[in-house]
């Protein structure tokens, strides 16, 4: 059997140029929304409402949905939560419906929907996710969320240590640019992560807001086992 | 004085936002028309005149320029060269201005006629490059031709390497990620960068057309002295 390729995208505005209808696409935005979503997932939310538009996301709110929203790292002022995994306790999200809005995030997850499927990633299900799209055998395409269409070095290192962890076993294969950027990228990174991390203009941004205390959580591997996947507009969690 | 930045923009697709009208930019299509160029103002073609439709290659050949011109690594029927560098000897050029028109590169070109300036680059002339972007003192986006939209090695390779030189210094600094991606790609390279080109995907295109005979000539460092500059709509010679 030949081998199922990985390509990696590394903004949305290059999405048209990576699409095929034979992708499962991985998002990701490490830097908060998919490293959130698996968080409300993994921590008893039912389901998670990607929305696009600010006038949307009110809309929800005034149905009544638990509302996740922020530009720019500041949190929508008629919503209940910002965009920083440490909001989606327990307490405030198990067994409840949660609408999404944020900068780059929730608005990748809508180009993946012409695809074989849509799943979120992050560092803490990477496993997870590697496990269920090695079920899925379908070639993937990791979409990193960016930052307002620009490259961003945290999304192209979940890229590159998945593209890692697809290709350890023979399964997966690779002869995309990006793929192969990303894959040597995280082999700097990986020895140091949290070293590496000083570099990210996004932890510069975050850090000027106070935002930053996020960081530790959002590089930590494997903490969840969550894989949320599109299902008729809806992230539902799928646990392995 | 603060000093000055470096950024690098993967594909001309994500240039608007890179833009600024600070920048000089420095277009890079290693494989293989900014290379061309660059021999072919340094065999000493008078200018070569960026084109970016078929149509536009056919008036000007009409006109009785000397033409430049390829689809996909394939010569245009009605053109006198092709985008091997190889083309562009001493005995065809010296002394004649040529009309270029290619897949990715010269229409890179022309996105950059807003900034501040358009320099064209090669590894072949980095040196002269950086020396006049130093001279310059202005801000600088490497603006990567990239293939059909996508991220690409070869141009990301160049931009690590004219980012690592322009740093060493201490006049440039960046907080760019791509810039860090490039610097970071351009040390793992560096040390076998023959080596590297293997896994580039137009490495193998221009070898599935029999056209990898250039390999060598376009990521052999300092050849050429020329710095190919944009003034009014026409790339000529500087030498330094």
């Amino acid at each position: 059997m030949s081998k199922l390729q990985i390509e990696v995208c590394f903004s949305p505005l290059l999405y048209d140029k990576y699409h095929s209808d034979s992708n499962v696409v991985v998002v990701c935005d490490i830097l908060r929304a998919t490293t959130s979503i698996c968080t409300a997932l993994g921590n008893g939310a039912t389901e998670v409402i990607p929305i696009r538009s600010v006038e949307e996301a009110r809309k929800y709110k005034e149905q009544g949905y638990m509302l996740a929203g922020e530009r720019e790292g500041i949190t929508l002022d008629f919503a209940d939560f910002g965009n920083s995994p440490f909001n989606f306790t327990p307490e405030r999200v198990a067994g409840k419906p949660i609408a999404y809005s944020t900068t780059n995030g929730t608005k990748a997850v809508f180009l993946g929907k012409d695809s074989k499927g849509v799943v979120i990633g992050a560092f803490i299900n990477i496993a997870a996710v590697a496990h269920y799209l090695r079920q899925q055998r379908q070639n993937v395409l990791v979409l990193c969320a960016g930052w307002k269409g620009k490259f961003c070095l945290e999304d192209t290192l979940f890229a590159g240590a998945l593209a890692e962890t697809l290709m350890a076993d023979g399964l997966y294969t690779t002869e995309c640019d990006s793929a192969h950027a990303a894959l040597d990228l995280w082999s700097i990174a990986k020895t140091d992560l949290m070293g590496y991390v000083q570099k990210m203009a996004q932890r510069e941004r975050l850090r000027a807001k106070g935002l930053d205390d996020v960081l530790d959580y959002c590089f930590t591997i494997d903490t969840s086992s969550v894989v949320p996947v599109l299902v008729e507009n809806k992230l539902v969690p799928i646990r392995l």
